[in-house]
């Protein structure tokens, strides 16, 4: 069955709430801080990782509307929050990490360079520490921060995976966190949400859709991924308008009948009859904002610094 | 009443095509070279200007199947071909010209960077023949080639006609060539198109939609623009996947009564409907291929070789 | 005679103040402030110009051991008193300014990206208010900033200057802030160290050598130039060196009659004789430490962060 | 004992020239093609190795005086001979081989972004092949090409060959290439001498001043090194002007017993009084020309064309 593509957790479960419907092994909890809105879908069954099409696991997702805006005390708010986040999610006010962080992404690319972006303003400590001993920064905790940019398999002849599992054999980090850019169903998400989860990269998200999984599985340490939807799919954005128009026709009188003889067209059917039209190559193609050099700037510099909080407070 | 946009001549021409007509006041000429096509759609009378919505005055389009693809000597064949329109267009093997080459876009947006990119590897001489006189180059004729980056009005505070005029003002060059990304209408042609005309960049068009003229007018010298769509306007995306909608269900039995409905809706009616129905902010967005950067590199390049052959030649 | 180059002030006096000379026309004035020292070189008199190498003005320059560091709150301090230092220079805080900050050098080359990369963090507001009128910030006062990167003249073709002054005859400022990189005579300042003046930029200093003086005389409007030394002159390293042998030579018994016999070298000929034995072409090489990359990154921050300040409070 | 740095062979050999010494283990051949010069230095022993400072094995240098200027066609011929070279040292003709080609350096300093910016045109296959089989290009001989920048080791916290190691145990090549940008002694060679070599990178070279061997030995598969040397190391500039002084004095009859009392020191004595005399943290300084930014992209180009055309030629 033909399945919109969002890589929010928060979107995925949204097509139910729609329904009224309870999806059975879903949880949800929201939360207000301030201005900001902190949902957590929490997956925790087989059952319901096939109903959300995404594994089990918790996906943590920071909303803020004025995430897109320039404001820089709010801006720094928000990475103190994800600070927060992933202080639960990984244990480090617990022990001292070895932590790789992954840019993935194509730097070239606008909406897709923001991976690459994070990892650029991320504190590096790994071969400090090696060098001089734990003592280095004088810190309580003295957590090892290695980086890397893959690049994409267009630029390295190399699927992503390789080069990561490549690099985890020589230097053994405890934890991976991986950034990317992801797609979002709405546009109105675009630039304004963070998503955290537990439970790494799935095949077929981000903006180039990576094939194969970066998880706890395929890489035998856990992996935190970080993300923020820039762009749509172009095939979502007419599907939506495509229903959309349906629903506004069976409201208008003047257009009964259109509206109606569409309705009677099963799902799989309208699906495919837009995916018929579709000019060939849309596939292949992405929405974006205008102005998504200066929110990719922006957003970049506010997960660096929630992660640079994170590991080194004070 | 709503117009789908397109900075393409070609394109604004076929919309009268597809109903048989001729259009007043614009002749069309075509021819092969190659497995190149040379389209020149010139614009002759006020009425044809305003029926196509652009301008009067020369387009000339060179279209290449495989210019997406990354041939070496193709490409430099299209640069070839693109140097002889500008010796058309400009009287380069006739006198010593003086040139500013302005590279209109935003460098961040990688769709939108290919006038800056263009700049970046053009053969500038202005400032040598000046120093050491016009024996420097040993060349039969030397030309006088300057070049801008203006950037955006988001990046400058100022408008990119404000600064162009003032560089104007203080270097008296005798031709503009203006580079910019251009929107198309179908993303068929977006990466496989070169529009070149002597009518310079209108307001609306580009990529970051300029709110200005940049032509003989506002100049006071002669404005030649040389652009290549890179993406498409989402709200073109949507309407088009609309219209085709309509034709596939009035070929479709079962679906008879349904386009009949959307038929009976008057032009201006259905546009309207889907400009209602488009998520707020789509009219910011764009569309573009996952893979411009590749395209944008490359097609750069065969500008700027082309501008470079055009004015020195062996 | 030859003059050891350095774009700084305080070096300027420096030379002097080793033979506990006061030069007559040139006033100095220390001040601690935290960890910063805050020099105040303000040449008086014609003469002063004279003995000093640079023109008539005021030299305010901020020294911070630690600015090579990376801590975030130091910079923010530096930054903070980088904004009250342009208080004192403009009046930002008694009546509407509307300012084109410049940023000088070459992008693409590391140590000479500093004025284009404090542009790109610029607050700009010129074409908001000139669209929204001046209540679109709900500011006490609502500068209207504007900025341009005018690229160095391999790039262009023309002179940095003939760009600026056409930009300002189109928009007409009141004030004009140039960022540029600077060359130092001792590596020990280097990225350590902020100049503003309000004399603007000589010919002859920067990364690259301007050609021409952007100051008031030349532009009509006062020019606020602030700098951060990144490079010496290759140069300068040697003679640098070729001084400290003497003196060394001198001190060191076994090697008497060499210092003796170097120290009877007339200045002059001292100097002709280094340049000579100088590879060809030292002239137009540069030294820069290996981590400039990060140094020009974080010190670009600082700088615009500090105009942001002085515009923006709060 | 003190040695001045250079990374080319070349360099190394010609100390002994000067004393018209014959090296015992080093076999050096000369050969003109067109304006080119190509050498070939060989060190054939251990003791050869011992006295050049280099490991054992071919170092082929192509020296070009025009390497320097924009003349296309001239960089074109200079690419055909960079892979007439490549395909002596490499069986490319014979089988078809699975390269990795490393692109070493920082992309954020100019001089040392050579490697990074000839990754960036590479003709990347692997993944097309793996993906569509061998007959995917029609060629007759498919080689996987793939390619990595490993960063510094600032930016990753890793050492550059953990990565390269990593990547290597996973996708198994069968060759390394590695590009990389070299430290010369004259400022004479800077960008105008490619050296190619088939005993990889060693200790201490490059730019940034590898810790580790990128060899055959390290890495289990032989390892080709491109380099084009783009800074001379600020000591080594300083030291070679000291010894022209000594040469120009002993000439000069006035300064007669200056240049005899230098010469009179011991060359050890010499090059510590300098090392002394140096500003502090020359050491972690280069000297480098003020249009590198032109010569990097320019000559990045022209490697990149090289290795292209050896694996894919027609």
């Amino acid at each position: 069955m033909y399945q919109v593509r969002t890589d929010l957790a928060l979107e995925a479960r949204e097509k139910f709430q729609k329904n009224d419907a309870e999806v059975k092994g879903v949880r949800v909890e929201e939360e207000k801080s301030g201005n900001m809105k902190v949902t957590k879908v929490i997956i925790e069954t087989e059952n319901g990782a096939k109903a959300m099409g995404k594994p089990k696991g918790s996906y943590i997702t920071l909303e803020a509307p004025d995430m897109a805006d320039s404001d820089e005390d709010y801006h720094r708010e928000i990475s103190r929050q994800l600070a927060e986040i992933l202080k639960e999610l990984m244990p480090i006010e617990k022990k001292e990490l070895s932590v790789l962080v992954v840019g993935l992404g194509n730097r070239e690319v606008t909406p897709d360079a923001l991976g690459p972006r994070v990892v650029d303003n991320m504190m590096i400590t790994r071969h400090i520490i090696r060098k001089f001993g734990k003592y280095a920064f004088g810190l309580k905790r003295n957590h090892q921060i290695s980086s890397i940019v893959p690049g994409v398999m267009a630029q390295t002849g190399m699927e992503t995976l390789e080069i990561i599992k490549g690099v985890l054999d020589e230097t053994s980090p405890d934890y991976i966190i991986a950034i990317d850019a992801l797609a979002a169903r709405s546009t109105k998400r675009l630039n304004r949400t963070i998503q955290i989860t537990d439970t790494g990269i799935s095949p077929g998200s981000g903006v180039g859709n990576h094939r194969h999984a970066l998880n706890r599985e395929s890489m035998g340490i856990p992996v935190v991924a970080i993300g923020i939807p820039t762009v749509v799919d172009a095939v979502t954005i007419v599907s939506d308008t495509m229903n959309s128009l349906v629903v506004a026709m069976e409201e208008t009188r003047k257009l009964e009948d259109l509206g109606r003889s569409i309705s009677r067209l099963e799902e799989a059917e309208k699906y495919e009859l837009i995916r018929e039209l579709l000019s060939p190559g849309l596939n292949a193609m992405f929405v974006t904002p205008k102005d998504i050099d200066e929110s990719v700037k922006r957003l970049s510099f506010t997960i660096s610094e929630g992660i640079n909080m994170a590991f080194f407070p004070g």
